[in-house]
């Protein structure tokens, strides 16, 4: 049976099948050998996610089969500022952390084999926030700052370390490349081509350190140059 | 449970989730309410196709569960001449209509509840096949002509009618527009960004046609903007 990678996350994994997105990628990386399937949740920080886990999750496994992989991308949102415009969504640090154990608890238990990776809220760029005014913001100020969402950052790699799950810190990733944040964000928080692309390599290469490669994971069907048009057929389809 | 999509096709679904790609596309549109599942197999005509549909299904559902719709887009290397460099992956017209006729009964007794959609073959620029010739392909006669996928196209036309199924006859549809050479086709068979683009739409106007819409599709979990960010969770999050 073909294995799946959950991907579940707030709106940065939600965008990532729009054009150029890191999921998309995924999908047509792995398209002979993976189902790369989609659970992204616009707006919502690890209090919700939390709460949603399960009925996010009907339908993306048969009874008895667990994920090969989930990625869990939680906490822009929680890095809001609590007395700012998007205060709503925001989630205290501590709670942040212990949401975070609470979902990687609930999924190891329903899922005991699966492979998790973590992946910690990407910077802020404030300028471009403060220019791009979620909802009804006309405060004129950010409603996150690339300090706070640091933080975030780095209490997500504290649980990834307590857990020994693999992390990517897209966090620190980005801020290594001068001119960050108008290269790799479209507003601030979200992401521009060259963001997704850079987010893709990072989980790609993260997967092959975990194990999960198209190097090794078998293809359901054979290559068709691999095929005579018609003998082979009865060992090639065995099924 | 969400509900899923599965695009089971050639090449040209395969590609589907390349930047741009019209399953990625319908990924995005479809992301909070449908999981768009690919199978898509480089080279396949509808004989391996055939073959190859039992094992190629396993892990797209539960058991007990149906796809809510499944294209179905065959016929670009069922149509290479067989005198041509791609020869090897001709299916004569006849065997073509019946190798359909026998996918769509095998799924319809496997998922009676599951709506069809077939896709005709895209036209053919036999320019744009010279210019980027397949494989060993070094004759200088394209390996497939635009009249002669027309008549895959056509026979793929009077299979859904038989059948009573939607199709997408995008064969003609592309033909409309002056200059859908190049500005639909990359290699005068596979699409750019634009022939991704005019399928995409086509795709959605044809399920919308056929009840299947975001706008009559549940959401699984709540928007979040609908959500206070304590008290109404208990009600908003049964499941």
């Amino acid at each position: 049976m073909r294995p799946k990678v959950v991907l579940f996350g707030d709106s940065i994994t939600r965008e990532s099948f729009s054009k150029g997105g890191w999921g998309a990628a995924l999908a047509h990386h792995f398209s002979r050998t993976a189902d790369v399937v989609l659970r992204g949740y616009n707006g919502y920080n690890t209090r919700w996610a939390l709460k949603g886990a399960n009925r996010a999750m009907h339908g993306t496994c048969a009874d008895g089969e667990h994920p090969l992989v989930l990625t869990v991308f939680f906490g822009a949102n929680d890095a809001s500022l609590p007395d700012r415009s998007s205060g709503f969504q925001h989630v205290p640090l501590d709670e942040y952390q212990s949401n975070l154990r609470s979902i990687i608890s609930f999924f190891k238990e329903r899922w005991p084999t699966t492979k998790f990776l973590l992946i910690t809220p990407p910077p802020i760029d404030e300028d471009g926030r403060r220019r791009n005014p979620f909802g009804g913001n006309l405060s004129g100020l950010s409603e996150r700052t690339n300090t706070c969402t640091g933080a975030y950052a780095r209490a997500c790699i504290a649980v990834a370390t307590e857990y020994n799950i693999p992390v990517i810190d897209i966090w620190s990733k980005m801020q290594q490349f001068s001119g960050w944040e108008k290269s790799f964000l479209c507003d601030g928080l979200h992401f521009t081509a060259s963001g997704n692309g850079i987010l893709f390599e990072e989980v790609v290469a993260k997967f092959k350190e975990m194990g999960v490669s198209i190097d090794n994971l078998p293809i359901d069907l054979p290559l068709f140059d691999k095929l005579d048009s018609y003998d082979p057929l009865k060992v090639a389809f065995a099924s």
